[in-house]
């Protein structure tokens, strides 16, 4: 399908750029990508998004839409197919609630742990799980957050499968715990192994070696 | 309009529980209100909105909504009279964004304000004012950010004029100044003019005791 001139600035390590790239993919809309170098932002980033001078932002047709859930609002409400809100309404605000309940809880919560030690961070990865846990009362039986495919939430929050993972092997935590949470461990699994949601994944290596190296700035004397 | 057993469940003060009274009254749906202790949560609170124990909750058809943004956009979903958002997806992502900003700029900036005393206060106030420079940008030379009319954005931002007034009031620092901001300005005003706004606002005098007892709170050696 025609992408009818869209371009998607983004970062590759960028959980945010990767639930667009997904919603994208997931629709079947081509795009021309844009990596942006954090540290040097492009004029057309920082043009295209001056409130927040953040990635992802997305281009269409000349206008620009920052802020990965309006962006991903605005491909389901302009491209119809494969649509990743359900039409009703409650439903609707249920996908909603939990793709904010993610940005809200979980984000933090993840990055949080990358800069902790000890006590610390068991006390950070205990509030993650517990988020977690909250986050698998969300998919209420169901095998994905949009039923029966993948959905808007599930969009908005499979990269914590994989970040879950990267952190697991750096720090030796377990974050999603099959015993505590096998919805969500189920679900996590499942979405991720689906062949357009791994088109995108950045590779494990190179993801791994940046929250490696990103550790290393955050707490220096655990080097 | 018969609000088919719609409920919400507020606090007097909270301009989060306004934003929603307002898109319920743009819209004309007739609700019961269960005005809620803070302290003293009620059991049908905690049971709706188990994620945050928070309000507003809107109830509906004994399903319940949670969190402010999601309320309204599920307000406009199914209600379709007197839209709040716009037909034009890039409309509508425009508003999401604005509304975004509001809550994650805007919503901290005013709570700061009330906590700060001297140098730390005109640095909180500086800060506010910057954010409602930048909110100002999305009017765009508009009356509304609804355009014409008043939209979600406008349901989202109007207890920004209410605030500025109080905070003015009690702080002697002018938020909302009409020579750097003169549309913004022209816009809180416009917009908390229209009677059906009116109608839901709280009482100034119960607001302004209710600030004033907060910030006792929150800086008692000011007292």
């Amino acid at each position: 399908m025609a992408g009818d001139g869209v371009k998607l600035l983004g970062y590759w390590a960028s959980h945010y750029s990767l639930s667009v790239k997904w919603a994208l993919k997931l629709k079947g809309v081509e795009y021309e990508y844009q990596e942006e170098d954090l540290k040097n932002k492009s004029p057309l980033l920082l043009q295209s998004n001056p409130v927040h001078k953040k990635i992802p932002v997305l281009l269409h047709n000349g206008k620009s839409i920052a802020e990965s859930l309006v962006i991903i609002e605005y491909i389901d409400d302009v491209w119809k197919q494969n649509p990743l809100l359900p039409q009703d309404p409650y439903e609707r605000a249920k996908a909603r609630f939990w793709a904010k309940f993610v940005d809200e809880k979980c984000v933090p919560a993840f990055r949080g742990i990358l800069s902790k030690v000890g006590v610390e961070l068991e006390k950070s990865a205990n509030e993650a799980r517990e988020h977690l846990k909250t986050l698998e009362s969300g998919l209420d039986g169901k095998s994905y957050f949009g039923d029966t495919k993948i959905g808007f939430a599930d969009v908005a929050a499979a990269w914590i499968g994989c970040w879950a993972g990267i952190e697991q092997e750096i720090l030796e935590i377990k974050l999603i715990d099959e015993e505590t949470m096998p919805l969500l461990a189920a679900w996590s699994h499942n979405v991720l192994e689906q062949p357009i949601m791994k088109e995108c994944m950045p590779p494990h290596d190179k993801l791994f070696k940046h929250a490696k190296d990103l550790r290393k700035i955050l707490v220096p004397a655990n080097d």
